[in-house]
């Protein structure tokens, strides 16, 4: 039986909590947060746990063994290494850290202490994305040439991050999953519309190369009022349609099929000609994916299963993520991206 | 009664046939292509018109006042030179040309024998587009912040121009005209995947700058099985989905509405919160666009009109074309724009 | 060579006459129609084809062999006979006629003459509900247990029929083509709201039992602002929704999959189980079915195929129909249908 | 603070329990069921919440003030009786009960003994209804002609009731009220597929006349692999589609707008011409309808309300259920309803 500390019951935080109480080899043994009101309002759920408005009680603790931060991601680094100096596997929300130097010192810190660290980078964890990875497994999409992704909403407004660090977190850890690679270079152009004074960008379009010349296009923004979760997959033999918002058609798969006829009689017929193969629709499991996610970090510690998404994982996601950024700040100009760790 | 002549009966130009000969002010005198069998085939539905595989026929008709050019774009500036020094007026099919040092020669040479160039920027009198248009100059939108423009379909594969200079015209004049502006950025990636050997570039994605920081990614693409014409235009009261191929729904107005509440009792409730205002989907007229583009045509001819898409806005575009593709060149890096003419 | 005259160009009949006019082995001889001026604007199109407002003269014309009637439904008996009489083959829009006993006198008339009667079913002749023949003829639905139709748009209201004589025949032909049977019993429930005075019901529900327990419910409505095209075909294996007005997928296959889970966690979770099995969408030609439509007919009379849509299917309708209405006009009482001819 | 003990942790009584136990002024004193296993894993969530598999136990508590009952339709009368012979204020599962007799001695009982009914009709309770009523009630849409509902999904099969009585109760209750009348007659058409031995419908069509000749169809099936929840609502002025399944546009209202256009040049514009009105999507609020439900009863019991689904209500839908299976037993022949009570 794993003894699981949670720090932070905020927007993120309650699911984590329902998912590590829920697993059958785990006690949610305290749940920490500044905020005593909203310790009350959460810890209802959870009469038998203790709660605490003083997160070192957590490090303290002798009988626990892992930790979760659950905090905003400025003070993932700080509090990330107070639980791994405190003896305690961790398990750190993304992006792991805002720059990849502190990553590096938690890794390192890691390492020294054989503790784990795992980034919630949940993405990995869906049936959904579990299903892509198969299917290009497979060989069945060919080679992949693209993906276009879209992941924008309206709000939440950060104030310690871009909505590059934001939002992009999600794509960088699914594709380098994906592709099994990390990419080569990053351009990103961006604006700050709502957040001018802070200088806080809320829009960005951020390109990433491959190995292979695979493209990755990333559109994230939170000034979209509807919310869009999709990824457009451009394979040599097939394409797919990842829908996260979709209630029942996650993941669509389209044959290329034949080639469009070059003569039309009329506007009608000739507006009429959208697709040229078949489309299926695998039906995804309705899982939640923190379920696997937090079983998988359960798994993990107790070395039952090898980290999908370790501390290495992280840095290398937050490595993207600056260079990101870098070229944001200069108008759009490319990045190399060169991973030496 | 103005007499049109038409050079090329390929993809477009018999769409462009259909329309000027229902013209009622119009009479569609001579039609040219160089292939027979396809000059016969088109030529069945125009009994009463003058057939011709020698296009030269048209310039020497000294009835005919104005003469519409749907050619590969590679030889949009000869055959526009040779229509222009016959003294006629010309309707030149997009982009105008390879090159702005061509349109450049083209406008100047209009402008000596007083003719009008008009450049074939379909979408700019679509009713979609002009509802658009209504719907931002009357300030219902706000300021519009950025655009994200989908235009990607399988195939038409061409061999002399990259996948920039077929589809992204229609998005720039399209954006030129909206913002009654130029960009004065542009940055683009992308790749060659079928035409490897050719280094024609079947992909990319541009974004461009305009005045005020307005941003527009541009997303173009010969290798996506699904026929995608959608542009997301975010302002800061409201935004405005156009979706070309949907069959009725072409524009769908979205409020702005509340943030999302903070707090989430379980994983079913936080998928759930996907948009927060209310939805207005217009009724568009179902008006075939080249109606009012050839109509337009024939009132600029006869004074009667102010040409929205001319030389002048054709060789914008153009521009706007070569530095996107000299940044595609070199990795993405961006290019100022300037114009000076 | 098959000659063939067409009497009407209201609604319909221009695009049985466009199509006519595309046969290779037909010549459109002559279009007749009472309006001179319709007449007029249809003819522009036709330049070389006789035009008159007499359509006598299309019956004494010795070279015509097949005419074409596409004229309100209660001219369909007189003109046909009148087509019959004169020796000529006979294509009638649908419904054949008003009421089951012309039908009858129209098929015994060209049985004395040996003339073919072809009427004007399109349904039957579209790539979708061809493909959903192959479908269930191919066993992959398993039994077809019913199927569930809305065919509602707003107007045209007729003012010689109500909705059932004006919507329903189509559906009544394409099960009746699918199920290869015709039904044995028929209620019908319906309503007069804009055409009160008139007592013509402006939307109805039909239901329909074939033999083996099959049934069909149809709705068919001139009052839904949306142009609904629908039809459930639920089998004992699999089912399809076919889909006349989207735009890329019209027919959709649906697998059973296994039964949804009976615990839940969340209101949420509750609410996200929408399916449970795979979803595949073929493609479908994008042909105009009255291209196959007027094909098999030329071909009938030629002796070439034998008519999928003689009058003895038409007379088969028009009875499923009268006795729909006699169940409408007792409030839902069910009638027994016999067919005995 | 009201003292509530719930019958029954099936498929339904979770999300009960959990409504219940979260409203402010109330606590959830015991949970009752037969098996034991489904007892413990339901109540692992309320630790501190008596378990009994003898729900006697319940009606035996003095301190009990009301009784939730969520079991099996057939055991309503039995265990409704007992509750209020307790003298306890009753909460009923929908259908009220096998039949109206039944219902009838329910209410005299708690009439007698001054206690409350209340049936768990949740659709009236859902944000998407009271805004249907609201728009209704505000004349927007006019005269309401017809409504067509489709209410179908894959199992889950009862055993002791048809698919009438397991998913109509919804659509006649929220008809009922949104007319503010009942209906004055009924017809229905079904079939046994699946069940065929036990002579239970899966599948039916039934057909609702209100007063005014306001017209209900009404599709009912537990053989849609296909989740709908769809009712569209056709008024004199406008039209509402409420689509329960959809994630974020639930009601959509359709203006009439102006009728088709007589004339298509080609077959393409012909299919074009999908709808002729402005759309308008109104935001719903995300609201659990349980809450509101358990809510409204509390306030019920304690005076501070007026039952929107008291007995009376459950009584008058039970009649349409009764009525409507007598006319499928004799193959859809319409029933008259006459309500006496």
């Amino acid at each position: 039986m794993i003894k699981v500390g949670v720090i932070g019951c905020g927007y993120w935080g309650p699911n984590l909590i329902r998912n590590f109480n829920a697993q059958p080899d785990c006690e949610l043994s305290v749940i920490a947060d500044l905020d005593e009101k909203r310790l009350q309002q959460v810890g209802l759920l959870y009469p038998n746990t203790k709660k605490t408005t003083n997160y070192k009680e957590i490090l303290e603790d002798p009988d626990i063994d892992a930790v979760v931060v659950a905090t905003p991601m400025t003070t993932h680094f700080p509090l990330g290494s107070e639980v791994l100096e405190a003896g305690k596997h961790l398990f750190l929300e993304k992006p792991m850290a805002t720059n990849s130097e502190d990553c590096r010192t938690l890794i390192a810190l890691a390492e020294s202490k054989d503790l784990q660290i795992m980034v919630g980078h949940t993405f990995i964890y869906t049936s959904a994305v579990r299903k892509i990875k198969s299917l290009m497994d497979g060989g069945e999409m060919g080679d992949i040439h693209y993906v276009n992704i879209e992941r924008v909403n309206l709000g939440l407004f950060q104030k310690d991050a871009n909505v590059v660090w934001d939002l992009a977190p999600h794509d960088v850890a699914m594709l380098n999953y994906l592709f099994e690679a990390d990419p080569v270079r990053v351009n990103a152009t961006g604006h700050c519309y709502v957040q001018k004074d802070l200088g806080i960008e809320d829009v960005a379009f951020v390109t990433l190369e491959y190995p292979g010349g695979k493209l990755a296009n990333i559109h994230v923004s939170w000034l979209d009022p509807n919310k869009i979760r999709k990824c457009t997959f451009v394979g040599s033999r097939k394409m797919l349609v990842y829908d996260d918002v979709h209630p029942s058609e996650k993941i669509r798969v389209f044959d290329k099929g034949v080639d469009v006829a070059p003569h039309y009689e009329g506007f009608g017929e000739f507006q009429l000609q959208y697709r040229s193969g078949d489309i299926f629709v695998p039906q995804i499991e309705m899982a939640e994916p923190l379920k696997a996610e937090t079983s998988h970090f359960l798994d993990v510690i107790q070395g039952k299963a090898i980290g999908l998404s370790t501390g290495h994982h992280g840095l290398r996601v937050v490595q993207v993520l600056e260079k990101a950024c870098e070229s944001l700040k200069n108008g759009g100009r490319p990045v190399d991206l060169v991973f030496d760790d």
